[in-house]
């Protein structure tokens, strides 16, 4: 064939290695149990929020979507995450808080998503993909009402398990 | 940021706790040998049990059709049932029977799925899962013939093990 | 290249075209509004019906999680389905009734899915599947509660749009 | 059978209709053109910052595996988000900018996604998505330099198409 | 915020547009019947051939397989192809050749699949994967006969619809 | 119910067993390291291969759309083919060379996928998979400029791990 005769007379182009994406081999790691906890806030408007905290947003009751979209997403995060492994989830929880601003600043709903694995890498990307998931639903289900509402901080809490030690982040509330 | 400045400066909401939805933690489980096993029922007239059994329904084969969707959707039980886990299914098998009615009931391809698996929880929701996606299937292949056909029952038959012990149901209905 | 050298050189063995699965073109249909009524029942113990209608189940909120995976579900017909057409969905609406058993037969979740769609064939399996997945998270959440819960009948209520004319079932089974 | 008896002889208690999520029908609206555009941010240190721009990142080219993401998730958006539709998309871009902190701030990823369509609905969640997708993957690829990135703020900037008119996001933050 | 401050006070490097992916609108296209038709090979030993064409295969059906796989991954391939539209896919159909070598050559076993859709853009790739991924389930079904099975050519054999005119692929190979 | 009466009073009709597709248990099988590479090639005319090597085609960056589709296809392998197991996949790497002919044939883009798990299966069908969607994508980016590229030979070069023994094919084409 065209193809294989062509490969034996002709001068290899190995392309360079740079930049090559590759979901790097973790089968030597051992299996620990992981857990990651991320938060996302999305900030609007006391009006918005109201509707939100009194259960009166016409397109139905935002955070138990958003809870189970949070979910939903976590399971699917190596489909999302081009080098994310597919790893064995045990266990999934997202919270949220109604933060009403008591100075200038805007009302936020607070999500915290928490993601715990036995597996060989960690479960941060599982947690922040619930929590950015959960946060876009919540704009989805209220944007009838606001469409300037924002979503962010994203951000990782804290980690553990593994070789590389655990981590929790520094003050930002 | 608003958002951290004003949860400094607020009272707190927690949400009520109850109703709220959570994928449970199964880390402390032990990994054993779990088997479910669940059968659907698809009830239908003489015309359409004869279609199917003598391989004349002209959108195709029937049952082969509905053989491979129903493992495939067993396959995809946790991205359907929202707090389902994902699991390690080591193996599914569909099989069918046609039930011909000697009185006056209606005609019925009874499904019988089973699900293995080697982890932390249990399968009945994907043997169930898989069941319930073949027996759709059927009335999806034979619809142009019957739109009256009915799905159901659609129950677990017998799951093993983990901690909660074996479970069998009792008389067939 | 041999396969096509053998193809010059050979006697075709067309496969019989019996039992062929075939995805139908419906590209000379008219698109029309497509509208279809499903139902399914859940059937349960007292115990198990009151802790679902007073949201005492531990697993969370049975019936917004067995809403959302309804209304995921339904968008995921082709998928799950082998030979569905991907359609466009222009609406999606579960309903659900408690229906508690006047006489010595089981308490009951009734599930009504309802799909709307602009396209060139009807949205019967979309409802279909809308309701069977949303009865099968009715069984997940409460699954700790009764292993013996049954789901069934899922049967077609009513379909509307397209050339084969409108459909209403009859009386119930 | 035990269901259908039981509704003869029952009362009905229809669920309160408060929090029902539901997929509003659109299917009276009109196509048209649709157009949406989100911007997100990633913010991260100078190490970090250095790395992706001069392509040194170990796990590989972080913009162009967070592109593809941010184009998969577009496309995927209404299994994501539980009440979005499947839309007609005809079009996603994503750009990237890479924003040098001249005084103390940190310096930072923006990542803009555009999405176009001719449907019924707006694509303003296909735009979030893609964009915080997009920007999950630039903290993936980039997380073994630094767990502290942040994701953040991801908001419309603006949107066109549909009888609800456009939408412009005022000042930048 | 950082993020916003360091906007202002930087110099932006707009990244090199060189390279960049990106989903070309085709919302300026005409909605016209599109068609495309591709074939895959798989080659393989007399004795596996034989096992295929008397169904003898221990894993199962392995046309009847090979086929439901590929009017799926078709429905599916605007998720696996990263550039590819969501389209309108209005029928697909496979159909297999058992082709008997008479002379030196490996047997075959050649697919063909074909694709339809009303839309703006062309079919090739839905049917070039239909292909493709019957291909591959004929190799997984049959792969404990013979390892060294090999597919391809996958080809395009004919595209019609669209501005760019039709397409028919010259000689076999 | 009509259906468990009529199954006391009949003949059950057990479905003929050959040609049951059945996903095997692999429940007894060790948990061994796996690993399989495959190669896939396409061929093309002189100016598709150097619009590819010189980055010049207009869709995008081929090679580096490619890799990160046929990564996220192999995580992705059990639901595309329809017996294959959900398999704990460790790590996944793709590989390109371009090809020059020296002679008449034409020029190609060799695709090498290798893939690692650690389960009771091999990873077979996930590296067959990772290359065949990169191959196809490598298509699709460059389609615009030729319609005649063709994909194959797509084959196992090797896999190692589990009972069955190591396989390493024959001369290559």
């Amino acid at each position: 064939m065209a193809a294989s005769r062509s490969r034996k007379a002709q001068g290899l182009t190995h392309l360079d290695a740079r930049g090559r994406a590759r979901m790097v081999d973790v089968g030597d790691k051992d299996v620990t149990r992981r857990e990651a906890t991320a938060e996302a806030f999305v900030l609007m408007r006391r009006e918005t929020f109201n509707a939100i905290r009194d259960g009166k947003v016409p397109k139905g009751d935002v955070l138990s979507a958003a809870r189970i979209a949070g979910i939903q997403a976590a399971k699917r995060t190596h489909e999302l995450i081009p080098l994310c492994h597919p790893l064995r989830i045990t266990g999934i929880g997202l919270d949220f808080e109604l933060l009403e601003a008591k100075g200038g600043g805007r009302d936020g709903v607070r999500i915290l998503a928490s993601v715990k694995a036995l597996d060989r890498t960690g479960v941060e990307m599982e947690a922040l993909t619930a929590a950015s998931v959960a946060a876009l639903t919540v704009y989805d289900m209220a944007k009838a009402l606001e469409k300037g509402m924002q979503v962010g901080p994203v951000r990782l809490l804290a980690k553990s398990g593994g070789k590389s030690g655990d981590y929790r982040a520094g003050g930002q509330g």
